[in-house]
């Protein structure tokens, strides 16, 4: 027989239905498990296609929230890693088989063991039990699930750094952004503009490419030299040819062979949003010029510690709304509107 | 005024049109130029797209023909590369800017200059003529677009390398085939036979991925380490996840999201050929682990002279059916129905 808590969260009690107060339980701390006090969670667009089952079933009810920061506040007597007190963060996933080759690797978000990578929330633990995320006050995790938010972070704005923050880090810095190079954001919302501060900060040239001119003078603030509206046919004449790297945030269906067309001779566009159906792609538009087609899923947990003290050292940290946990309906609407600049979070402490 | 010679070549008089016997003329020996007498020319799949239109308009009448072997029969006053019977190799083009970054980096086929790269056949060169391909006798080129045919190599069984051979070298050289890598050539014809010779000798572990197990026995003898039938939906479960590199060379419409599939973390799926219509591609078949969809086209001179240097050391030439120049049109009609292993090469003699 397990032991659980009982904790307070807020939670989908089915799809689509709007989310509600309640309580779910948590286990036991285990021998290398952290009992984290959540502090801030924020609000992901992912969440929301989960809570409305958007990408699949789901298992409810629902828990969202894989931007989690918090303080540890008790340990299992085999924790090394961290201790009470300590700040700490989860992204969106607490587990994975740890044994394949890309898990031993520090590339657990593709783990190909037969647990694979155990989701935040909507996820099931090597317990079997149904995991919750971050919309709660407590979270059970193991230690090496976790990750150190450095003291110079305000928990608040570093908690988006979870996902959106290490969903930017990891392909910029897999693709090599860095001086010299010309990278392009596409999309300017909770992804883009930490995208745009990340990349400004490893040295690349940097161009929003957004759907308008509306958020021009935040994109230039946030850290990009160039700002283009796509909604504008002149902007893929203009900038043809001229990327080294396109990150494509958006998750509305747009043309990519357009987007291809900008990218220079051996240039990568790297989808991270996930549009709800295939996108017809022209050879044509890869072959001259040895494009690429690529995915980036967040990162591994080494990479995440990466991405967060590099933040550190730049000052970097989302631009947030701070809300109370009665507000997440409502933010969930304004998210879809893309009526946010640029993350809600949720302030734990009201639910 | 430009002074020409005129010479004997095969020309599709226009699109669709059978080809038939003509005289064509080539320019005068240029300060750099080399006047190569032409032996022998392979029918590329290409060649029958451009000479029926089926690529876009075209001009006409057009000489095809990019997998040029020859001898160097006269050089011009400036020439140092090449002396007269020296055993030469023309590919799919024979200029380029030579000043934009690519023509700089020997990227010359990616040529971004006003120029672009000049093909050999069907293309305008820089003295505003169209050019004429290798159905002919003799040809006019720049010391610096010609590359040596090692004494090793046949000519015959070389032509193909100046086009099959390149475009599958290229892709397999920039992305890392090798010992350790496990690569599969999807198509078993004239690009994808010379794929799994140039594969294995690279030391990767090939597996030839064809409609059917019609070609086993060709593919085992070629190189390959295994064989699987496409039809057969079994292959792509039981092959899920394996491989580093795919190098498409089928032009018909592939389920491009099943082929990503069999990619590995961090792995590549390039597209050589060049189906008539955009592919759609589920951005979750790229996301969930780091992979790309990528184009490669051709190569650069000196990536062409190192692969007949590769080839040269490792014997590897095409698997050829050697036919008159009144065999052409029979042999386009036996390509289409992919009647050939591997490819037809013309005797030009027979001009």
């Amino acid at each position: 027989m397990t032991t659980h808590t009982t904790v307070s969260a807020y939670a989908a009690p089915s799809p689509k239905a709007p989310l509600e107060k309640t309580t779910i339980p948590r286990r036991e701390l285990g021998e290398f498990d952290v009992l984290i006090d959540i502090k801030f969670a924020g609000i992901c667009h992912s969440d929301i296609h989960q809570a409305r089952a958007e990408w699949g079933e789901g298992t409810f009810p629902m828990v969202p929230g894989h931007e989690i920061a918090g303080l540890v506040a008790a340990t299992g007597p085999g924790v090394t890693r961290y201790a009470v007190g300590d700040r700490v963060g989860v992204g969106c996933f607490v587990d994975s088989c740890r044994e394949c080759d890309n898990c031993r690797a520090g590339l657990e978000q593709y783990c190909t063991g037969e647990l694979g990578m155990v989701g935040t929330y909507n996820g099931v633990g090597r317990d079997g039990e149904p995991t919750y995320g971050g919309y709660s006050t407590h979270l059970v995790v193991d230690e090496n699930y976790a990750v150190r938010i450095p003291e110079s972070l305000p928990l608040d704005a570093a908690a988006p750094l979870l996902c959106a923050g290490i969903t930017l880090f990891s392909p910029l810095n897999h693709w090599g952004a860095g001086p010299g190079k010309k990278v392009a954001v596409v999309g300017l919302g909770g992804l883009g503009h930490v995208g745009v501060k990340i990349a400004h900060a490893m040295g690349a040239e940097v161009t929003v490419l957004s759907q308008s001119l509306r958020k021009q003078e935040d994109g230039l603030r946030l850290g990009a030299d160039h700002f283009h509206a796509t909604s504008d046919p002149a902007t893929f004449q203009q900038l043809a040819g001229t990327f080294d790297l396109i990150v494509n945030t958006v998750s509305a269906e747009l043309d990519l062979n357009a987007y291809l067309g900008l990218l220079r001779t051996d240039g990568t566009l790297v989808q991270i949003g996930a549009p709800e159906n295939p996108a017809p792609v022209a050879a044509f538009a890869l072959i001259g010029g040895r494009k690429s087609l690529a995915g980036s899923m967040i990162g591994g947990i080494a990479e995440t510690q990466a991405m967060l003290d590099f933040c550190a050292e730049h000052g970097i940290t989302a631009d947030i709304e701070l809300i109370r946990a009665d507000q997440i309906n409502e933010a969930y609407t304004r998210v879809v509107a893309s009526d946010v600049r640029y993350r809600f979070v949720i302030d734990t402490a009201t639910i």
